[in-house]
C-alpha cells in the first residue's frame, strides 16, 4: 500500500469555478413567470470538451421529464456530455409528453447556442405538474450560453440559480496534490423542502479534473451518494427530480485508476467529503429549520434494521417538534424506535444526548434530565441510540420541525 | 339466508351507561402530579358478572407494561375478567420491571376495593418513560370503586377520565332488535396524538350485552379494527400503549353464534359502526386539525399496494401542509403517490378533488382548478387517486397539519 495522500477541503469554495477547464453561467429568464427578471434561476455548466459524467436519480415512480431524459443520454452517448442546463421555478414533473419534449427542446437550444454539438445534461426544480414556459425558457438558456466564463462570480450565479426555497448557496471544494498536480472536485447544490431517502428535491452538481470514464465515476458517486445525500432527512418527502451528476473533464492528467491505489482513495475521498459538505448544508438549510441532529443507531443486527430505526425516529413528527421545542422527551424516541419494529428489546436499549444517558438497559436516567435539557437546546446535537443486539449501525442526518415550515409550505 | 337485521347507531350516545349490566366510573386524582384535583384521570368499568373480553393491541417494539399484563390476563384467565380500569396523564411505558410490578398493582386494587374477585384489565395512556405516582393511582381506583354506577353521568365521566389532549368526549352506541331482545354494542375512545396504522395513542374500550366467549370477540373485533382504527392517521406515530378491548356480559341473552346468521351479521355491523364512529370521531379530535381528508386509493393490483400509497400521501408533510393552506397541490399527491413506489404509471394516473378530475391519465385538468380550490377549502373533503392497474381499493381517513399541532407539541 502507498502512504495516504490528504485531502483538503477549502475554507472558501467558488463552486464549480474552482474546478479547472469548466465554465458556468446563471442568468435571470423569469420561468416562474412572475414578471421577476432579477432572479436567478437558469444555470448553465460546460466542459472544456465533451466529458464523462455519471448520474445517480430519485426511484419515485414518478420521475420528471429531465430525469428520464438524463437517463437516456447516459445511456446513448456513451456518457459524453457538453454539460449540462438546469433551471429551478419549475419542476417539468407529471407534465405528459409534452414534458419530454420540452426537456429535449432545452438540450437542443443548449446545443445550438453553446455550439456544443454533444448532448446536454438537463435538470428542472420546481412546482410539479405546469408546463415550461418554452419561451422563456429559451431565451434563458441562450444568455446562460453567452456569459459562460471561468470566473467566480459565474460560478456563484449559477450555484444561485438553481436555488428554491433555499436561502443559502451551497458550494463546495476539496482538492489534493499527486506527482506535483492539484486534482479538485468541486460542486454544488439545491435542497430546501422534500428532503428524504433516495435524495430529495435536490440538485447536485459534481465537477473533477480527473481523466475517468463514465462507469469509474459512476462507481465513485454511488458509494458517495449512499453516505451522505441518502442519509439526510428533512421532512420524509422524496422527490421527482432529484439528480446528482459527477462530471470528470481530465484537464489535471492525473487517472485515479492508473496510479497507486492511493490516488484512487483520495479522489474518492475527495468526492466523499464535496457530497458530504453539500448534504450538512442542504439540512441545515432545510426549510426553517432551527436545529440541526445527527442520530446514531447502533448495536443493530443488520444494517438496514439500523437505517430504520434512524428514519423512524428521525421522521417522527412528535420528536421533531420536542426538538424544535428544546424538549428532551427521550419517551418519544423510544417509542419512534419501537414502532421501526426491528425487534428491538426494551431491557437492553440505550438513549443519549449527545454523551449523556437518559436509558441505560431501558432504565431511565432521570438524575440527568438537566444536561439532556441543555443539550437539545443547542442547535446542534446527536442522538445515540444503542440496541445492544449486533454490531450494525446507521448515521441519519435530520433537523427539527417548526411552525414556520407548516406555515411555509401551506400554500406555493 | 335470513333477511337482514337493521343496526341503528344511536344519535346521541352516553356511552357505557347505554349498554345494560355494566356500571362506569370516572374520578380525579391527579396522576400528573400538577396539584389538579379536578381534572378526571381514572376510569373504571365493571360488568354485573365476570365476562368475556377480546383485545387488539400496540405492534410497537416498545410496549407499555399495562399491555403486556392485559395479554397475560387474557392468557390465563380464559378471559373472564371483571372489567377494566385505566387512567390517563402516564402511560406506564419504558418503566421497566417497575411499571409491570405497578400495572399488577393497580389490577390487586382494583379487585380489593371492588370486591370482585376476577382480574381487572388495565390501561395506561399519557407520558412515556414516568413511574406511575402509586399513591394517587391507589387513592384514584379506590375512589372510583365507590362511586361505581350505571348513570348517565358516571359513564360521561368514565369517558372524560381517559382523555389526554383530545378536547372533546368520544362515545358510540348501536343498537338492533332480535325476537323482542335489543342487543347494545356501545363504546368509548381517546385519540388526539401517536395516531397511526395500528392504532394509535389510542385506547378504545367496548361493550356489548352478547352471549359470547373471547375467541368470537376476538374475530369480530379484529375485523372491525382492521376496517376503522387501523385506517386513520394523524401524524404517523404509532403508540406503545394502544388498546382496543371488546367486552360482552350476556345481559340481551341473545347469542349470535346460536341464531340465524343476519343476527350475528347484525352484531358485526353494530360493532363496525360503533368502531367506525369513534375513529373518525379521533381524527377529527387529531391535535389542532382543522380538516378531515378521505383518501380513496383504486385501481391497485393489490390492496396492500393501495394501502401504501394511501399512507404515504396521507403522511406527508407537504400534502398535508397544502391542505391546512387550502392549496389544490396535486403535484405532491402525485410525488407521495410516487414514492410509495408501487409502480405507478404516470401515464394511467387519475386524481381526483371530490368528484372533480385534477389528473387524468397522467394530464392535468387545469380547467377545474377553481373548483378543486372550493373543495380543498372546505372542512371535509375526499381525494381519490386512481391507478387504473387492477381492482384493489384502499380508503384512509386523515387531517392536514397546522401550525398549532407543532406549537402544541413542542413540548409537553
Amino acid at each position: 500500500m502507498s502512504s495516504p495522500i490528504p485531502v483538503t477541503l477549502l475554507e472558501i469554495s467558488n463552486g464549480i469555478a474552482d474546478c479547472p477547464g469548466f465554465k458556468t453561467a446563471g442568468v435571470a429568464c423569469d420561468v416562474r413567470e412572475t414578471g421577476d427578471e432579477e432572479r436567478l434561476d437558469m444555470a448553465m455548466v460546460v466542459a472544456e470538451a465533451p466529458c464523462p459524467v455519471a448520474g445517480v436519480f430519485t426511484q419515485n415512480d414518478v420521475c420528471a421529464a429531465p430525469v428520464l431524459l438524463c437517463k437516456q443520454i447516459m445511456a446513448g452517448s456513451n456518457s459524453k456530455v457538453a454539460g449540462f442546463v438546469a433551471n429551478s421555478g419549475n419542476a417539468n414533473a407529471v407534465t405528459g409528453e409534452q414534458g419530454m419534449t420540452d426537456a429535449k427542446e432545452m438540450g437542443a437550444i443548449a446545443q445550438l447556442s453553446s455550439g456544443i454539438g454533444s448532448p446536454f445534461m438537463i435538470c428542472s426544480t420546481g412546482r410539479i405538474g405546469r408546463k415550461l414556459p418554452m419561451d422563456k425558457i429559451k431565451d434563458g438558456i441562450e444568455k446562460a450560453a453567452k456569459s459562460l466564463s471561468d470566473d467566480a462570480q459565474s460560478s456563484h450565479n449559477a450555484a444561485d440559480a438553481i436555488l428554491t426555497s433555499d436561502t443559502r448557496r451551497k458550494v463546495a471544494t476539496a482538492q489534493f496534490v499527486y506527482e506535483g498536480k492539484t486534482v479538485t472536485v468541486s460542486g454544488m447544490a439545491k435542497g430546501a423542502g422534500m428532503i428524504e431517502p433516495n435524495m430529495a428535491t435536490m440538485l447536485a452538481f459534481i465537477t473533477s479534473d480527473v481523466v475517468s470514464n463514465s462507469e469509474q465515476l459512476k462507481n465513485v458517486l454511488t458509494v458517495a451518494v449512499n453516505q451522505t445525500f441518502n442519509r439526510i432527512s428533512i421532512d420524509g418527502d422524496m422527490s421527482t427530480n432529484d439528480t446528482v451528476l459527477l462530471f470528470a473533464n481530465g484537464k489535471s492528467g492525473v487517472d485515479p485508476w492508473d496510479a497507486p491505489a492511493s490516488v484512487l482513495f483520495a479522489f474518492k475521498e475527495a468526492v466523499h467529503m464535496v457530497c458530504d459538505t453539500l448534504a450538512e448544508k442542504i439540512v441545515g438549510d432545510g426549510e426553517k429549520v432551527t436545529k440541526l441532529v445527527e442520530i446514531v443507531v447502533e448495536g443493530c443486527p443488520r444494517v438496514r434494521d439500523a437505517e430504520k430505526v434512524a428514519r423512524a425516529v428521525g421522521n417522527s413528527l412528535l420528536v421533531k417538534t420536542s426538538w424544535y421545542g428544546s424538549d428532551p422527551n427521550w419517551g418519544r424516541l423510544a417509542d419512534a424506535a419501537g414502532y421501526a419494529r426491528i425487534g428491538l428489546k426494551e431491557e437492553l436499549f440505550d438513549i443519549y444526548y449527545d454523551d449523556v444517558p437518559a436509558l441505560i438497559n431501558g432504565v431511565p436516567q432521570d438524575a440527568n434530565l438537566p444536561q439532556w435539557k441543555d443539550i437539545v437546546s443547542k442547535n446542534r446535537f446527536r442522538i445515540t441510540l444503542n440496541l445492544n443486539q449486533g454490531s450494525c449501525d446507521y448515521r441519519l442526518l435530520t433537523s427539527d420541525l417548526s411552525e414556520a415550515y407548516v406555515n411555509f409550505n401551506k400554500s406555493e
